[in-house]
């Protein structure tokens, strides 16, 4: 491990600090209940979710512009539940599911962990995220950031350096003097190519009990945790 | 007092929320006193405050680029040093002193306040401040934001209008669902011309005590509270 500290930590949040899936599929589970729909649950929030990673892709090649997640997440749930062939919910039931990405439970160590640096780095969120859909995040988890890094900031999403570079010329650091902190090796690459340092942790079970990635650091990353409170330990916090 | 609530609130925080004249005063009088070098810090204080209002006229005129407020600080104090006749600091003294404004102290009822309005309501920073400059005043004077919006985000200074609508843009919300929460009627005649709600509070002794401005409510505010303890008790929180 690095011995160099970092002065700012700023954290990867979907998946890496809160639960997407099992939040998701809790809540659209509940509802559907009240509404007596029926639908395989874990399908309709993985499609979701790889509906995602193909808009990424697509922005990132410039085939489709960038956007507000939260609309982007609303197209791509409609897809979602046509894919999986979930019929039934009204259109304000839609809605409020979309919004299920404001809710996002926490992994259960990351208001420990994040509370722990707090007390030594500048902690704060860079996500895909619309500002917004983290303020509510974090109110309703009690993620306790210092600052809110969200793509609309830089209307641009990760993997575009303006997003790595972006948080580091606001908080008027190096990009050296900030660790990206995530669950996802890809994220982490991204953000070493734009001269940032880099902190990983596992998040096993985030695209279920069958994940197939992310289940070990895959390069010497400044920092190698199992999880944000061990990841505050290895920072001495 | 206006019967509609807001969905969030941002503070100016400078006079506002944190004690700019007794925080500057309290550092230079304690390093001049290591150092050997004397001054009457509050003329310097005034001077280095009133070169901040100068020099946002003539940004808001454009005779003046936008520049970040810490460098902008630093040209600003060199100059109330020298037009009150202050010599003998060094220049690592005289950087230490411009970082005053990352650590200034909340006034007394400032984080009561806040964290009651943060039950309720999204609060967060709108400040010409530098979003590392209010990053780190939050974490010295615990200051709860669940967001912090810097004029660096908008690369323009208050009264433009980019930096109230830029709030209101990036919390996904229409300028009349933000209200502008201030010390200064002038801050606050602004961010109505903009679309957004009012809160006015006191700050009877944020310029010294001889202050002869601000010392009441100019217009019919939505809120008009005696300090941010009271506007939280108005807004039933």
């Amino acid at each position: 491990m690095s011995s160099k500290k970092p002065v700012a930590i700023v954290f990867d949040t979907f998946g890496s600090v809160v639960d997407w899936r099992g939040s998701l599929v809790a809540e659209m589970k509940e509802l559907g209940g009240k509404r007596g729909v029926n639908g395989d649950w874990a399908a309709v929030a993985d499609a979701w979710r790889h509906g995602y990673h193909r808009m990424l892709d697509e922005v990132t090649a410039g085939t489709r512009d960038y956007g507000l997640l939260d609309d982007l997440h609303r197209e791509l749930l409609d897809e979602a539940m046509r894919d999986v062939g979930v019929t039934g919910f009204r259109e304000d039931d839609l809605r409020d599911i979309n919004l299920g990405w404001h809710r996002l439970k926490a992994w259960p160590d990351a208001v420990a962990g994040l509370t722990r640096l707090k007390t030594k780095y500048i902690v704060g969120s860079l996500s895909n995220g619309n500002v917004r859909l983290l303020v509510d995040m974090a109110k309703g988890a009690n993620l306790p950031w210092d600052v809110v890094f969200g793509s609309d900031m830089f209307s641009r999403f990760k993997p575009h350096p303006d997003t790595y570079l972006g948080s580091a010329r606001l908080l008027n650091l190096e990009p050296g003097e900030v660790m990206l902190a995530s669950a996802h090796n890809g994220d982490l690459a991204n953000a070493r190519k734009y001269g940032l340092m880099t902190g990983f942790f596992l998040r096993p079970t985030e695209f279920g009990p069958n994940q197939a990635i992310d289940l070990a650091a895959e390069a010497d990353w400044d920092v190698i945790a199992d999880d944000i409170e061990d990841m505050a330990t290895k920072l001495d916090t």
